[in-house]
């Protein structure tokens, strides 16, 4: 029952043991050198199937827990994970001549897909009895591990840069959070919490050189699998800052494969901000090789990245799959959240928009099938951060005398 | 199949047919005499059981369709609503020395219960090929009608005070919802909606005067009887501002024991804020006449109502299952809001947590047996409405320079 029995690194392909207490490979450094938790795949094909490879004794996400990191139930935090609806809005799938369907992730309890991380971080954290959890982050990574830390009794520790929008730190404070701001930037918080962690013994949630969280992030790939009945999509759009969520989407695809419980992995496309694609730019040049961006710029906060930490397998998680990048404009991403929440009701912050306005643009350019299935992640709800949209949408509307002539007329009654 | 024989006035008990077109009894007038909506339940009774009332056919709370007013499925909205989770946290049920349950309505897709009776709401406008949806309100019932009506393109018109707060404005116009913002109060709206609704054939969504709404609402009780496995809890607190969430959670509840799917009815606990409190106010005199009150005053705006519209039937669910009315002040709803997000992770709104203040409250009073099982409704996410506790938390936190010893030594680590 989800038995680790390695973590290989995504460059040189060494196998390390998985209680080696290691973040990233030694010989191949923090960027390149990130682990992938391995389990005992051949012992797994011969016992799970399509209908038995689920636990559904245990809520949300921990379904999975075969192919989890982890054993211990009592671990379990109580706080909704996952299990998110997979909608199918029909005016849409007329609207584009697609069959679209929308993965709607900002039903998770703190609002974004980080939650998936975070709950499997902290059963880990759980597990080794550490002190408490350390995380860099600016934003919905923190509030998301604090929301589970706080379900837990958890301590959680945040290290943030002193720009931190007020909103962001109400909720960390309010979720218990122990908070530092910086006087410095993302990078050098990141840096510190490695160090800290190393020195105090605290479980680090920083993403991307903690191999575990992509265990919780995979999850999402599972329940596409459960709510199509395998019938898997063509194509998957993910928004990409640092790359951890397109390639645990990719890993999760890839097991259920590997296991023959789907019979295929659908084309990952990576969505990323024009102001902040060093992916889409390796891509286009069909490298491997990311150079990375001095000072990344998108309204997309989320995916606003110049730097990113799990970048190599992003890439592979596109290249293996046969799919691509794909970046689009900050107004792409405005209009976006806009024809979401007319269109279907959903309203999503900036860096999920953008995984919808990169379908757009690809069935624009023609780079996807006509008529073929499309699953789109919409990772984090639009009230995480209302000022971007607030900044880019007139908020007009007429003030009328309660007069019910005025008020028919004006509304065209 | 949700076949509905009549409608009942609260007060006199007569029954006009459901097509009558009537919102409200006639003999009565709109606040005594708001309708229920009656089943054949003497027929319910003879074919559904535990085993078979609900239709795992349909997704989120149209699974109880044979409870609920509508028979064509494929006006169901594409948009998540209900089956919510049931939360029970080991350190707070430890710390009170209760079987504590948080439904944690938070989670519906525009962040609060009213998605339930949106939802009902937008099939009865579409059955009847309505031209569109009318709404009066000042927040949550409006921003989750016009949600439902984008999923399903169906016109949404909101009337608001003009003092309605520009966040929630920009959700209503990202929603495509026709706003008039009008130069007069929420009462002034109400009347309005209801007058244009007449004139116009648009559907009339205004709370209370629409018998169906309450059909929505109660779906929690349903879902709370199937998560608790039909051990039904002891007390079930609830928010209360117009009285409809209680009435209909009590409606849900009063169903399933007519029909010997659950074997007992929980006493019904309703919530106010003290400035707010006109149905604690009734209770505390024994009485079912309400005394309005003329300028309530609360930080919990969703429950800011000093003319509870469907405040007859709110006091007939609490006397009926033996409950009571409690009330709470702002500083221990805003006390609440900290506790529930410091202990379990989830973050409400000032109504939702006066639900769990109200049980603080009855517990150390000793109006609440120890030991006991109880239900707290978390009916708004905390991100509808950050001001109220901005307005009362200090978000003060140490700014340090990036220097490793200063920062552990903050921290005490």
């Amino acid at each position: 029952m989800g038995k680790v029995i390695g973590l290989k690194c995504a460059t040189c392909g060494k196998i390390y043991p998985p209680d080696s207490g290691l973040f990233t490979c030694p010989d191949c450094g923090p960027y390149k050198g990130t682990l992938e938790v391995l389990y005992d795949y051949e012992e797994l094909r011969k016992t799970l199937n399509r209908k038995n490879w689920i636990n559904n004794d245990l809520p949300w996400h921990y379904r999975y827990i075969n192919l989890l990191p982890f054993n211990d139930i009592s671990l379990i935090p109580p706080l909704q994970v996952g299990t998110t609806p997979l909608i199918e809005n029909k005016r849409l799938n007329s609207k584009y001549g697609f069959n679209i369907l929308l993965k709607d992730d900002t039903r998770n309890s703190t609002l974004s897909y980080k939650d998936r991380a975070s709950s499997i971080a902290l059963i880990k954290a759980l597990e080794q009895n550490a002190p408490g959890i350390i995380v860099a982050s600016t934003g919905n990574a923190a509030s998301s591990m604090a929301g589970f830390g706080a379900s837990s009794g958890m301590p959680v520790y945040v290290l943030v840069p002193e720009t931190i929008p007020e909103g962001k730190l109400l909720q960390l404070i309010l979720y218990n959070a122990k908070v530092v701001k910086v006087k410095s930037n993302y990078d050098k918080c990141f840096d510190l919490s490695m160090e800290i962690a190393e020195k105090t013994g605290l479980y680090l949630r920083s993403t991307a050189v903690n191999p575990y969280l992509s265990e919780g992030k995979k999850t999402s790939a599972f329940e596409i699998a459960e709510q199509t009945n395998y019938n898997l999509p063509d194509y998957v759009f993910v928004p990409v800052g640092d790359g951890c969520i397109i390639e645990s989407v990719f890993k999760g695809f890839k097991e259920l494969f590997m296991l023959n419980i789907t019979e295929k992995i659908p084309k990952i496309i990576g969505v990323q901000a024009e102001g902040a694609d060093p992916l889409t730019r390796a891509f286009q040049g069909k490298s491997s090789e990311i150079t990375f961006m001095d000072k990344p710029t998108t309204i997309a906060d989320s995916i606003n990245v110049g730097v990113p930490r799990d970048g190599i397998k992003a890439l592979k998680a596109v290249y293996e799959s046969n799919g691509m990048f794909i970046s689009v404009k900050d107004s792409e991403i405005i209009d976006a959240i806009k024809e979401l929440a007319k269109e279907t009701g959903i309203f999503v912050e900036p860096a999920a928009a953008a995984a919808f306005a990169g379908f757009k643009k690809a069935r624009k350019e023609g780079k996807i099938l006509p008529k073929s299935s499309v699953v789109i992640l919409l990772t984090g709800h639009g009230l995480k951060d209302p000022a971007s949209i607030k900044n880019n949408q007139q908020v007009d509307t007429p003030v009328l005398p309660p007069d019910i002539e005025k008020i028919l007329k004006l509304l065209s009654l």
